[in-house]
Formats: C-alpha cells, sequence, structure tokens
C-alpha cells in the first residue's frame, strides 16, 4: 500500500460525523510532530481544530482541510460499510474518501516529505484541520484564523483540499468562490375567514407580483470569473393548515450567491426596491452573508496550475463555481487562497470513492506546490 | 323566564362541541314527540341527527339547525363559564348562544305552538337537527337528506335558524349561498443544491408568475344576487427547511367561492389554462364542492320577509354572503332555503351572546312564517 492510501484508510476508519473528530487529528499531530512540526490543539465545544506549522518566517504556507464527514445515511444503502475503507477495482470507499479525507492523506504525506528533504524551508508550511466544515462552520477554521490573526501570524497562501476535480484530477481548481447570504421576508397581511375576502388581506395574493419580479430579477452581470449573481427561494410557507383561513402572513426564505463584484448592502437595497414598488408590508432580516473571495494570478495559482500541468498531463480549468468553502475565513484574513483536490462526483452521496491512483498522484502535486514555494533557493 | 330562554339555557347547559350532541336532541325530541311530532332518530358513527315531523301531507316546511357548537377555547377567556348560561344586562352568554341554540330553542317553542293551535295543519311542519354542522358535515344533515330522499319524502322548504341579522333582529336574511370549492395544486420542479441552479428547476420560481396571474384573474362578474367568484390561496408550501436545498413541489391549497352562474368543472379549465400557458408541470386535485343555491321569490320567501316586517318592523335585506351552510344539501334535494337567525356579531368568538328579547322575537317571526305557509285555510 501507498503511504497516501495507507493514512486516508486510517482516516476513514475513524467515524468523524460532523462535529466529531474521533481520534483524526491525534494520528495527523502524532505524525506531524515526528516531522518537526510545533503542534497546537485549539477545541472549540465539540469542534476540534488542528493547528500544526513548521517554520516560523513568511510566506506561510497554509495546507487546509477538515476530517469531519456528512453522515453516511442507511448503511444498506452502501456496498460498503461506510466507515470500513475498502479498495475495489482501483476505487477505495468510504465516507470521506473523496471529501475530505483523501485529501487531508495526501496533504500530510506531501507535508512530511517535505519537511524531510527541507529541515529549514525558505518560509513556513503550516497544516490547518478542523472538524466543523460540514456543520455550521462556526467553531473551525474561522475561530483557528482568529487567533492567529489576534496574534499576529499572517498567512500569504492557502491551498484547499477540498475535492475540485470534475472529470480528471487537476482538471478544474477553483480560485474563488461566490458569496452567500441569506434572508427571511416576512409579508404581512390581514388574517380573516376566507368566505370574508374582503375583511381580510391575502399576503399570498399581495406578494405574488412582487415574487414573480424578484425571481426574473438580473442582479449583475457577474464578470470574467463569476456568474451573474443567482437568487433562489428555498422555502416557502403560509397558511393555518386550515381551508377556511385567509393567512396572515407568509414567509419566505431566500439565498443569493454573489461575487465580489457584488455585496450585501446593495442586495438589500434591490429587494427593498422591488417590495416597496408592490406596496408590500413586509420585515426582512439577513443571516450573517459568507464573504465571496478571488485570487487572480499570484505565486499560488502559478504554482497549483504548473504542479497539475507536470504531474496530470493537464492545465487546470480555473472555476468559482459551486458552494461555499472554509476558504473564505482565509481568504478574508488576506490570504491567497487556491482549492485542488480529487474528483467530486460521489461526494455526499453513497458508495463516496477517489481513485487509489488518484490519491499518489495528489500527494505529489501537493509537493511540488510546496516545493515551488518554500523549497530554499 | 320566556319559554324560549328556558329551553335555550337547558341547551347551552349541554356541552355539545362537534361531534358531540350532550343530550340536546333527546330533551327537544321529548318536547315535540308531546307536542305531536313523529320521532325519528338517524345517529351516522358520532353525529346525532334528529327528524321530527307533524303531519303527512305536502307542503312540507323543515325548520333546520344544529345542537352543536364550536370549542369554546380557554374558559379563561371568557367573562361567564361558556357552558352556564348566563343572562346579563338583557344578554344571554354562552357557547351556541347565537350560533344557534337559541334559534333551536325559538324554533321548537314556535312549532310547539303551532302544533298546539293547528293539530291538523294544511301540509307537514318537521324539524331536523344534527351535530355534525360545524365539523365535516358530512353524516349530518346530508345523511338525513339521503335517507329523506331514498323514501320519496319530498322537502318543499327549509327554514334555516343560522344567525343571518348583522345589526338588529330580520335585517339580513340568507336566500342562497355561493358554493364552495376547494383545490390542492402541485408544481413539479427538480430538486437541488442552491448553489447549482442550473442543475434544478425551482418550482416557486417556475409557479410565482402564474400565482400571481390565479390572484388576479377575475373569474366571472357574479350576477344580482351574488357577487364575482372569489378565489383565495389558503396555505403554502415550499422547502425542505435547509437553506442550501431548491425545493422540488411547491403545493398551493386554494378556495374558490362562486355563485349559481358558475360551476367547478369551468373553474378547472380556466385554472388549467393559465397554469398551461405558463408550461408549467403541475399536479391539480379537488374536493368535492358545496354546491350553490338560490331562492329567488316563492311562499317561503314571500313569508320570511313578511313576518320579519311584522314583528320587527323592518324588511329584511336579502344576502348570499359568508359561508357555506346545511341549507345546501336542502337545497340540492330541490327545496326553496331561506335562512334567519339571531345576530352574528359574536359567533365562535369568547363572550357569545344574544339579546334575550331577541329570542321571543324570532319564535314570533318563526311561527308567524309556519302559519303563513301551513294554517288551514
Amino acid at each position: 500500500m501507498s503511504a497516501v492510501l495507507d493514512l486516508a484508510c486510517e482516516l476513514i476508519r475513524r467515524p468523524s460525523v460532523t462535529p466529531e473528530d474521533a481520534g483524526c487529528q491525534a494520528l495527523v499531530a502524532e505524525r506531524l510532530a515526528a516531522a518537526g512540526f510545533a503542534i497546537e490543539h485549539h477545541p472549540h465545544g465539540p469542534v476540534a481544530n488542528l493547528w500544526a506549522r513548521l517554520g516560523a518566517r513568511r510566506p506561510l504556507l497554509v495546507l487546509a482541510g477538515h476530517t469531519d464527514v456528512v453522515p453516511p445515511g442507511p448503511a444498506a444503502a452502501w456496498h460498503t460499510p461506510p466507515f470500513e475503507p475498502t479498495v475495489r477495482d482501483g476505487f477505495l470507499h468510504g465516507r470521506g474518501a473523496a471529501d475530505m479525507k483523501g485529501a487531508v492523506a495526501a496533504m500530510v504525506v506531501a507535508a512530511e516529505r517535505f519537511a524531510a528533504r527541507h529541515p529549514r524551508p525558505a518560509g513556513s508550511l503550516a497544516l490547518l484541520l478542523t472538524s466543523d466544515e460540514e456543520g455550521p462552520a462556526v467553531d473551525g477554521t474561522a475561530r483557528v484564523v482568529e487567533t492567529l490573526r489576534a496574534r499576529g501570524e499572517a498567512v500569504d497562501w492557502c491551498l484547499v483540499g477540498e475535492p475540485s476535480s470534475e472529470q480528471r484530477l487537476g482538471d478544474v481548481v477553483k480560485h474563488g468562490r461566490r458569496g452567500s447570504l441569506n434572508g427571511t421576508l416576512t409579508v404581512v397581511g390581514v388574517q380573516g375567514h376566507v368566505a370574508y375576502p374582503e375583511r381580510a388581506d391575502n399576503p399570498v395574493h399581495r406578494a405574488a407580483p412582487a415574487l414573480a419580479e424578484l425571481c426574473a430579477a438580473r442582479w449583475d452581470e457577474g464578470d470574467e470569473d463569476f456568474p451573474p449573481t443567482s437568487f433562489q427561494i428555498s422555502n416557502l410557507h403560509a397558511g393555518t393548515g386550515a381551508d377556511n383561513v385567509i393567512p396572515g402572513e407568509l414567509t419566505v426564505r431566500f439565498n443569493f450567491r454573489y461575487a465580489p463584484g457584488q455585496d450585501p448592502a446593495s442586495l438589500e437595497r434591490a429587494v427593498r426596491a422591488i417590495l416597496d414598488r408592490h406596496r408590500l408590508r413586509y420585515r426582512l432580516a439577513w443571516d450573517p452573508p459568507s464573504q465571496p473571495f478571488i485570487t487572480r494570478g499570484g505565486p499560488l495559482l502559478a504554482a497549483v496550475l504548473d504542479a497539475v500541468e507536470a504531474v496530470c498531463g493537464l492545465r487546470p480549468r480555473c472555476s468559482t463555481g459551486g458552494g461555499t468553502s472554509d476558504g473564505r475565513f482565509l481568504a478574508a484574513a488576506g490570504a491567497q487562497v487556491v482549492e485542488l483536490g480529487p474528483l467530486n462526483a460521489t461526494i455526499h452521496q453513497v458508495d463516496e470513492r477517489v481513485a487509489v491512483a488518484d490519491l499518489e498522484r495528489l500527494a505529489e502535486v501537493y509537493g511540488r506546490i510546496i516545493e515551488t514555494l518554500l523549497a530554499p533557493g
């Protein structure tokens, strides 16, 4: 077995469903300590976080990832037990194989190899692992980044091991992510008997044309790296359950995905303009946004693209698609952030898996990136 | 105490929350039997129904009502205990005082007086009481009418004691009711991750313009007796509860109120035309409709208007407003139907009440109507 496969199996065997870490970080910490890394555990409530650093100088390259996984669902739906790593037909099966214990194993092995070759790197290498990426993401990476910032520990580059690849390893890297903003709209009417609509004010009827306009609105044009802002209603509710009662309120929960050129305040203004034009009585509440980020060029992105090309024989496409990731916390702290990991076809599904060959190649790619950025001249 | 007040108190004292009758019908049956009526009990499941008839010849006048009441809610919200009839400042307080134990008492007393005066009426007088008017209305009046029809017992006129009055006793009578039709619209989309709207098909977004059109539609113009058809969305739901999932379906529960000139089939065609024009994928399901009815003139309506004028000194306004009533079942069986009862200001509310003076006058009005229609020439 390869070193990467071996470690990936050890991690999958630990059933670390969010926010559990189930001993994954202790295992990684032990190995990185042996490789010369300074180890810090930063638990917050039920969440385990690991900060392991080699070297004290800038620039600092952080390899970031998570040890938690989404629940496997009914084990009977799997062809192999989700927490028993199983190699079949060249694929390692198990919950977290692709998202993202395989990448964590590749990062650890690449870091060990680099530390062995360069005990005195031209800068610092760190690993940041959390068990709270698939959950609320409040007590995980965000907290560690806060601690780093408080003690003046600047991060220059961050490579996130999220599964970015689509058809072949390295065909896609994420050099940015859209922001995400959830809001709750409550349209206020007057409840009443359905036989006396003139004495009531149906908020669904009032809101329908405004909702149609919100759904059809074009919020911006995006830019070369990002698609236009998207608006989606995720939840909608009105009514008491009774057939003879006109509802008093309509509740609409919605989500914006937006580029760095857009911002929550301008989106709120645009939403209010539509609601006000339809003369609705309403309340609007907003969740804290997940900020967007973009890495346009720079040494990290160049190193990533070159390393993939050298190892995998293809030039990655840069994408900002998909959901948010913990990369946003490091970007907000001033780091350049790029995400590169295995194929994402089976993540969050039953029979999650990763090609065994990709695990070793991913460690090679990570190794080249570290080498490019931190090997002493 | 007057005979009507006395009986109304006896009825209120029996806590007959739908579908309970709590002995109300036994009390009425005992009195009507003593007055010469033939008594039939028609229980169906938990529902009690009473059919009491005096005479065998046509025409047949039915006085129709119900002994069940809606729940009182928290007794602490009442100024007097809901099932302890209490006279205060000229008003009889208690659940059912206005809807409609007061009217039932007035009907019984009027029937007793008529039977005493005319042991051989020019036709027949009957009382039809159910304990299932405030509930599903499946095992109540509808079942008794079915039985009458099966044995060829034709009903010519039906006077319903529902609280029709608004400001003064007799100011409004209902000479018809709109139909009511509930339907469920399910708009089908494709569920997906909110970050990948291009892979999903949000049914809320698809449906919003169609809902706006349904809410704004003018279905007909009504006629001299009925307002235009009204459409109201009573319940609306979409979403899994999660913020990052685009819903797969939108469910809309809606209600039509429509005049005899309109019908469920044409309403369905109009709904489908709108949905199809918006190219929605949808399912539509309909509940059995409550049929509309109208009594335009005839001996019953004339007798009602004249009796109110003689006793109360005002000419009633004929209305078809408000919800459905059990009158629809008798109208469907071919009867002319008119509804006349006390003020409806406090029905289904805490501190439900009726003016004591109105109870006795209501019995007088009912007595005159019976006299006009059934007294031997």
